[in-house]
């Protein structure tokens, strides 16, 4: 990284090297999980999961039955999505599920169908969409401005990558009048980062599990689908596009649910788990740590603002309180692009407003670092404002 | 599955029930693994490959150290590939990475690539290049009938699947005047199945780990590229489709390499390996053997045929000897349809000719898989010439 030396700062405060809060890679978790560590411990021996088939008799013939079951028994223990008489559909991330939902809305239809979102929306859902010139969809912007009588998808975020907004569908339906189908990216519709309000129970539901326990190296994403028809054309997009998901992940992840929801029934019915072994009570106080202290900093100066959030009663905690989002949209009050100064000032990467086609005087800053990281990135912004 | 009770079989000969072969799903070699199953035994405790990352300083950033260091020992031993010099991009199986190169190849060009192959050609070549009606490249059939003047993108499967076959480059240059890019796909390069005749080195190299050792479930293949901006927008794509690739899996197949390779040092150097326990050598003679039994029943009458090969030297095995092909490719003479013959008659599901741009008359008939199913499809095809 470039040193930069007009960086206003006395030299007794020389910031020495960049802090990459640009991506959300998920290690705020792993103190839970080193605790958890021979508890989540898997064995696979040479010569097991060979084969490319996992369950021939189900519509997504390469998800593993204990992945199918675990997944389900996470849902019903946090009551946040509703999978009774629907499909699951694995794949490699909810990234490749995001574009195999797009194949299954659009393969049908004659011209390439609008793809939008309300923006700010996550950053990557344009270039997802477009990186191969496809026939069949195209990026179509923001939804708050969709005004064309055509076909379109809507990718709803909730809570919203970048803002951390509750958000539902926006496109004004009196005025479009050509159809709309809806894409629920619930990936943080999680207890530690917003309150459970409700059961989602929509046509087709994404969530990854990257953002779920921090395992973001076993690239494991669901689709939670309603339409039997959609599924199958979800299942036929991964197969031609990776011809299924790597097994290891997916015995992984399943066993590491498992070990969660145990702890959960050992902590309810017999009282033999600890409530600090309780895996989103304990990640909630995390976030909700980081969020106060990022407020309290924030608030020492006009130079900086951050949204707020409602409290709302989450049903899995029993108790009320705000969302604590996985990154701080951040509003830069005193210079025109908040990336560049955050890059300049403070040698902080984040993501720039524009990228998520929004305004530059705000920029997205990952939340779900290393404490480190997130500790000088508090001191960074508190040397700045003084 | 149907039954057909004319199938023209006295009842002492019925056929009871389907057998699959129209997929290669590899149970050939788990016998092998059965043996060496503990010491490819891998443990993977609860806290471990959280991150997205895996080794930022690489072109490919999220291809973990370790497998990239085994794979490209796996090619010293073999001898099979050049790694010199060249970047390794790690895929969801070598199906992600042929529409990684694809991109790769065709994102520059204004108007959609021609992608090409010889007939016969791997069946999903076709639907995994136009699944998404792409505007940067498009199926344009057999290239031994391309005489296009527009930039083109030839696959080059060596040995051929389905056929057998070994292969180069077949477009005339002199008749198309244009730039050609090659994709060559390597997934049967290895002792077992042919002869090892030269250190293979081209622009871009495809391999997967199902073929090579029959961890199909892994979802691992690999590219060796040697243009680095080919290599980054390959990895972009991938990026951009799954962001990486299960760590889980790449951790497996890098420790299952190093046990593979262990057993040949150890053998060449101090005996301490059994000549039982090479893998090549013994999958080799697996192969050979299906092969020779298949000929055997074959020759018992004219009614269906088989492709021959050519002896080559191996510089691996260091003896001459045929290609053993994965498949069989299956010339039917008394049915114009090979499929349906073998379905309707024999109860064996196998894949037509003009799933490969090419005769019906024609069908694949995987030869990997289970040993009951082998010598079934044998018996099968025995009793229908007598």
């Amino acid at each position: 990284p470039p040193n930069n030396s007009k960086n206003g700062f006395s030299s007794s405060t020389t910031i020495k090297s960049f802090i990459n809060l640009d991506q959300g890679d998920p290690m705020l978790f792993k103190e839970y999980w080193r605790k958890m560590s021979e508890k989540c411990t898997v064995v696979i021996k040479g010569c097991e999961l060979l084969s490319y088939l996992s369950d021939l008799g189900n519509v997504c013939w390469f998800m593993m039955p204990e992945l199918r079951e675990a997944i389900k028994r996470l849902h019903a223990l946090v009551g946040n999505a509703d999978t009774n008489d629907k499909y699951i559909v694995v794949g490699n991330g909810s990234t490749q599920l995001f574009q195999a939902a797009l194949y299954a809305f659009s393969s049908s239809s004659d011209e390439p169908m609008n793809v939008i979102a309300a923006s700010p929306y996550y950053s990557e859902y344009e270039e997802q969409t477009d990186i191969l010139h496809s026939g069949v969809h195209k990026w179509s912007g923001d939804a708050m401005k969709y005004d064309k009588n055509e076909a379109y998808i809507e990718v709803v975020t909730s809570p919203n990558n970048p803002d951390g907004s509750i958000r539902g569908p926006v496109v004004n339906n009196k005025k479009c009048e050509s159809e709309g189908k809806l894409i629920h990216d619930l990936a943080y519709y999680w207890p530690h980062y917003t309150p459970i309000t409700h059961k989602a129970n929509h046509d087709l539901m994404l969530f990854t599990f990257s953002k779920c326990t921090g395992h973001a190296g076993s690239r494991i994403g669901w689709a939670i689908v309603k339409d039997k028809e959609i599924a199958k054309k979800m299942t036929k997009f991964i197969q031609m596009s990776s011809i299924g998901v790597s097994k290891e992940s997916q015995i992984r992840v399943a066993k590491i649910i498992e070990v969660l929801c145990d702890i959960y029934e050992n902590f309810k019915c017999s009282g033999s788990s600890k409530e600090t072994e309780l895996f989103f009570e304990l990640s909630k106080c995390l976030m909700k740590e980081r969020w106060e202290k990022l407020r309290e900093v924030i608030k020492q100066s006009n130079d900086f603002s951050l949204p707020k959030f409602p409290k709302a009663y989450c049903n899995f905690t029993n108790e009320s309180s705000e969302t604590y989002p996985a990154f701080a949209w951040l509003k830069c009050n005193k210079d025109d692009d908040c990336e560049s100064y955050l890059e300049k000032k403070l040698k902080i990467l984040a993501r720039g407003g524009t990228r998520f086609g929004s305004d530059p005087r705000y920029a997205r800053v990952s939340l779900l670092g290393k404490a480190e990281d997130f500790e000088e990135f508090l001191k960074r912004l508190s040397i700045d404002m003084n």
